[in-house]
């Protein structure tokens, strides 16, 4: 069963927006951030643990993204994960962003689990894998 | 009465942090903004209906902020706010950082309501002052 | 012939980085995008004057980034951009960023010429094209 | 002599503006850290040296900016920075930002060398002392 989904809302501020009018294109990256490490909080892992215990991070190996609608200031946006594959030292995650049931964009992610200091893959521990799947 | 307070939290994610490990200095002034946002929402002050239906903007004149400790990934921060003075075309808000009860930081903020054209300050809508006051 | 070339090189600075040590994901979308202004400003094109002048923006419709190597504090990137396909209303990019010779990674992004207002796609004006072509 | 003076030019990008069409507050001190590390690098000191082999960072202990002037996309800034005051393990600096001869704003900012793991405030070694006075 690989299709846990994660529901999170952000509001738009001043600090996302460019003089377009609309959110930078790079700061929707952000959010889909915040809402993977919601969403691993949400099953019990914390990043800094991670860290500090394991000297694992997640690091972004590929990013897909398509920007179908922009969105402004002080709109309120909405954002669903799912695990859609999961690998031994990687997970792929789909994300979309909607706000107001209308869909901003969209984003296929790749992270790898990796060691701190080599930054070479490293398998995910199997207590992570548990609670993932 | 011009001692009204607003309690906000936020989490520290990936993107504000940076090489020395902490909140990358700059940053912390976005979360005192996106603070000072929502005051002003709970307030039912919208500043994107501003920008549309008057053409103003309130803009940051002058920051004083002093780093008292750092904060990491992961931790959640509470941030208070309360309005210290209110001009013609200014507010002075004060503004206190904290991680569990530790203060992080202090910031002394003026903001001044100018015109989204010409940049020059105008007076402060009179039903904006009522909902402040 | 479409393989117009254009480099540029940026210093990381902490702002670039985070708490991993290294720069973070969305932030080198940032530098791919000043890349490809500076490559446009290269040719007499300069994105405030579209937007005054036309009305006209460039907004990306899409990324696809792939991160091979991680970059560090104080290092030098360097970004080579090439114009891959030109289309009536959008221009399709194909960026890379080196470290000392190694690939740190891979952009191709799709962007597309919109009126400011609407946000619809606009034929680039032909003035563009021949300076792009 | 303390009155050392570093001049240096930055590009406003769209990641600096915001949706008020000029640049956001809070990136204003982005530019203005990178005039210093430049400064520093100027007079090599390298800041991930520091970090390496002395475990030592310079962190912002306090700020104090006063925005005078709004700029906007694709304008070019100057920055002027001047060391003002050497303590033991403090250095204060004043920054103006200009563009063609305006100045935007002045920032006041005191940095502190601390170590890296404790953040505790450590004397400055003596040969960058030698260096920056």
């Amino acid at each position: 069963m690989l299709n846990k989904e994660f529901l999170i809302d952000y509001r738009i501020y001043y600090e996302d927006t460019d003089a377009g009018g609309v959110v930078y294109y790079a700061n929707y990256l952000k959010f889909f951030e915040r809402a993977r490490t919601e969403f691993l909080r949400s099953l019990n892992i914390f990043q800094s643990t991670l860290i500090k215990e394991l000297n694992l991070i997640f690091v972004v190996k590929k990013c897909e993204i398509e920007y179908k609608n922009p969105t402004k200031l002080d709109n309120l946006v909405n954002i669903k994960t799912i695990i859609s594959e999961i690998g031994a030292a990687s997970i792929k995650m789909h994300q979309e962003m909607f706000c107001e049931e209308k869909l901003l964009n969209v984003l296929d992610v790749e992270i790898v689990c990796v060691d701190r200091i080599s930054m070479k893959p490293k398998r995910i521990p199997s207590e992570i894998l548990e609670k993932i799947k």
